[in-house]
């Protein structure tokens, strides 16, 4: 339980930061869609360390095999497993580490909960995880795209407290790869890569909000009670490491206003389309998509390793402080934007196929 | 798919607002709890309408009856039935909502997506689907109390913009229940009232936030993946009507500092066990509980459904307006306080039965 | 865990047979769907005890309530709930039973595992926890034949060593309801009764084979590794009470064939279809349905609860020896047709549904 | 869906007969439980090709890499991922096969459900696919052994019409691996090779029946209703490639008895023990293990590809003619042991584990 995520189009990952290597395992895709490694090496790049002045400069090119599931560039409905080898684990980086919790990460609790733990990384708390996730969700992308011509494009909202304005109606993936930040307000963009090399500078680290939009997605994603779209979406991307918030739509802001103000009054368009004037449901109403893009946000933390020393204690209970070694990002965000995306497409994919068999199985009869 | 939560611990509910009635069935419930009706009505009470005039004043006993799974007073490691019949279903008030949508409402959702609805009520999206949630909560908070000491309160924390300043290291039930809105400060839970009662009169309605507590939750709940305790709760909450953000621990507030500012220092306490100085982890880290308490926050938008006449459309595609009829909340926090209650303890009592199956078989073999 | 079935359309059991009541959600079923309590209660009507003179004597009408997510006569899409109320209990016969555990019976098992039983019936080992089968069956058994035409016919081939020819391509369910044992074939039906009414007076019972035929089945229902079609029928049936053994097509009498006996030549039909000139692999293929008739065959056991004397042992440890009172089955057989036929129908829909999620998205948005 | 079993222990396999590699995921086991490559070989050695003169001669040493989950030869708690590259891929012996169809092979349905299939070789139809079962079943054997003494044993029990006695009670590993047939009875075994060595000579193939023991399973085991433990093990058994039956216990010849005959009389043992003095229930009653010997048995098809022409036709409809080329098993079933111990103990573990979590919490907590 815990490494696979979805129902009908699911995916279930496997490996440690450090280790023979990272991967996933996709069931449930649909067969004939034509998909390639270098498609999905695209997001992959857009994920793997070293890509930038800000990032962690961990050198591994994530370079992806497809082990099964493709056939003469095909998927053949049977499971796609996707190897990513580990490459560049500078273990020694880790001794410290491996006695020393380090302050809001995860090695104090897998310590309590299983009794070991892949002291040389990470282990499942690695970034490195999310490999798998970002492959999934490429294919999830390609499927949305080819059946609905769903848009998904997620940026950098804010780092810090720095805040861009950012259209989510207009807003282009050229825009948001236009800088190393991946914010597409370039003014912005400058400031925030400002930001977060000084926090590198000083030993510290930033968190801010990623922002993701999803278009054209159609009506009737999503499933009244437990599986509400809204809800799904928030288990996909609160499930990212270093994720402390999600809204969507109005969000948080929007508990401020009355229903008279909130409220999404219906007009028909020229199509005799049933639409909302405004959006604060961002793109969901009743747990179910109404056909008006979905908007959420999701809040990162300042990363927890960070050269700065700091207070903590050793596994055998003593209390020491802790300066971490290691290559660390100094901002999770950047990199995180495809992992957002990559959940988003996950949960609407999966709900675009379980859509399919209980709404049109009795209609497609007729 | 949709209707069930939970893994091992899991809850099916059923039931619309205008019909024979609402309930839920409760599989994987360990055998021998004690349990009653009278427990399981407790709960039902604090949520059910009619309770105080910042509720609807629809009348409803809901009176719950065990069905199965229970005998002499003890659970039997069977399924749990329990059924509430409907009784005050006033479907009159219903009649040109079977043609008009309701802004902001899942009216125009359901039929999009199954072209067809029960129109004499809320359906599915009705609050009564939560009876079953509560009911199956109640279960879960008394085995998470006996094994463990836990104890989970939720209070309001902000309506509108009146925010109440409560330490949730020491809030108790009474203090929340010591007034009809469920707000522990009792200074705010008066302006609140008035405000609340100030919104029924513009027929209009409020939005907010409500804050839930967790305590003495053992370590090691949640697993490092997809199935972090926060992804959990998450989809848990969020999948309450209504509901627009979530946070824990420091949520979006916390991305506006930098990592050694955020990160919670750990220290050894006078038990010898490995504790953290401050908490803006939430109680829970790498997805796993460390055993501080834990705390998550919802965002509760303003009831969709208000007096106020506001444009929409027909089901037929024809632009019209409605001033909503029907006895409706003005304010859903009150009742939703139970309600987030129930879920984090669904989640909670499944993550725990969990560990035990992974992590105690080998151990308890030694 | 344990009283859910299916993953797409779903069914959850619930209910002792002494206690408020049995019944069912089945979840996941298609919107628009016209159903009445009256079609399902054919179903039921065909399992209920007391319908002839070689079933319990037990008298329940076992009528059917909808309690939610059907209206007007159409399912909604969201859960159906059916409750049949439970009326003629007389647990003074189990008084004995309370401390004496049945011979080959549940009791024993109950007891190790959940340290708890319901002593005044079977509880959850109750034929009646069939009910909610039956109706769950029911549904899918019309969803089938609306989308595809499917038929499923099940009937009493053989009890103790009485078998009884069938041609399963043509047997009707008229031939199979004409007489109290459910054999379609006349003569072997009344060696069949005066058999079961002997093994009563005898104060012992008869087990058998129930055989199944499912007609019109469309190509390409199943999945090639763990959910092959045979494999979740065999769940399915084998999850029967007193069940103990399965069969496919040639089942264990075709092991003794040589591949080339045993294979099923292909050739072309009249319409251009593949087809296969014998069906030794009872209509699937790999896992996956081939639109031949499926053809499966179900092993009871003769009933466990009889009247003659027997050894065995109290809860308490002690050596002893038990003749059961109460109204039981001589044979299970002819009520476990309803039932093999709604395992058959539950799973069959089921794939239907999850084939129609996979393998019918891509080629619908082309 | 289709390529993950199980509930808390899962395995999710992955990978074609030609293509990069088959393997498995395993998510769920246990932490700190020692596992070396060494010891999970020794049963993908029993399963792989080319292991006798009776097996299929395509050479694959089947050598299994553990990519994640284990540290320090200690497992972490997360997933467990195994890898075994293929090799000795020969697909020019499927040029043929690409266009014309095997008699009762998967060709056709995988064509029919998905319209593509890797023609190359056998897909996910292949034996190769439960490479990964066995690489988990050897895990699962390892935890069931450790914590409760568990040993699963499973022998040729039939080839055609020579069938084996076997005692079920005493049979050892050592027995069934004293020969290439895998039965234990050293006489039958003698003929059973010779059979199978003509059946290769007349380009034709055999089956068989393989029974498995599982001794020492800890009484409680098991649900009562859809996951019966008998429902399981036919599922997992019956989603091994070429089986057409499954008998638990007294299985159909049980069906010929009456219930006094039939059923197994309790008595006390020395230990105090609640046992049955013979054992048609074949160590299950009512869906739950009573600490007896659990005996099921397999029936498994002759090998649909033979050497001997057949009528078939070709993916575009032409009747035409095929004697296959290729190295394929004249009987599958000397390699069919370790997959149906596999299962077995798939089974058997995840239910260990669910019955943990459900039927300790509370007790433990007292």
């Amino acid at each position: 339980m815990g490494n696979t995520f979805g129902k009908i189009f699911r995916i279930t990952t496997y490996g440690e930061s450090h280790g023979g290597g990272v991967g996933v395992v996709i069931d449930g895709c649909p067969p004939q869609l034509e998909i390639s490694e270098a498609e999905i090496q695209v997001d992959l790049d857009r994920r793997r360390p070293g890509q930038s002045k800000i990032t962690t400069p961990r050198k591994e090119s994530d370079t992806c095999e497809i082990m099964s599931g493709v056939f003469e560039g095909k998927t053949l409905g049977t499971p796609i497993s996707i190897l990513v080898r580990n490459k560049d684990a500078r273990s020694q980086d880790y001794n410290e580490m491996a006695v020393k919790y380090r302050p809001s990460h995860a090695d104090a609790t897998y310590d309590a909960k299983y009794g070991i733990r892949n002291y040389k990384g990470g282990g499942r708390s690695s970034a490195r995880e999310t490999i798998g996730r970002v492959a999934g969700g490429a294919i999830a992308k390609k499927i949305l795209h080819q059946v609905a011509g769903v848009q998904i494009i997620a940026y950098v909202k804010r780092i810090k407290d720095i805040e861009a304005e950012v259209d989510s109606n207009t807003v282009t993936l050229e825009q948001v790869e236009s800088n190393i930040v991946r914010c597409p307000n370039s003014e912005c963009a400058e400031v925030m890569i400002d930001r977060i090399e000084q926090a590198r500078k000083d030993k510290d680290s930033l968190g801010g909000v990623v922002e993701c939009v999803a278009r054209h997605v159609p009506r009737g994603l999503g499933d009244p009670v437990f599986d509400k779209l809204e809800a799904d979406l928030a288990k996909g991307v609160m499930s990212l490491p270093a994720t402390k918030g999600f809204e969507i739509g109005s969000g948080f802001a929007g508990t401020t206003m009355t229903g008279s103000e909130h409220n999404d009054e219906f007009y028909i368009d020229d199509n005799g389309d049933t639409r909302t004037v405004s959006n604060r449901s961002g793109g969901v109403q009743g747990g179910i998509s109404n056909g008006e893009n979905i908007v959420i946000r999701v809040a990162f933390k300042p990363t927890a390793t960070i050269g700065k020393e700091q207070k903590t204690v050793t596994k055998d209970g003593e209390e020491t402080s802790l300066a971490a070694k290691g290559r660390h990002d100094p901002c999770v965000l950047p990199r995180a934007v495809p992992m957002v995306e990559a959940m988003v497409a996950l949960v609407l994919c999966d709900r675009l196929l379980y859509n399919n068999a209980q709404c049109k199985t009795l209609n497609d009869s007729n």
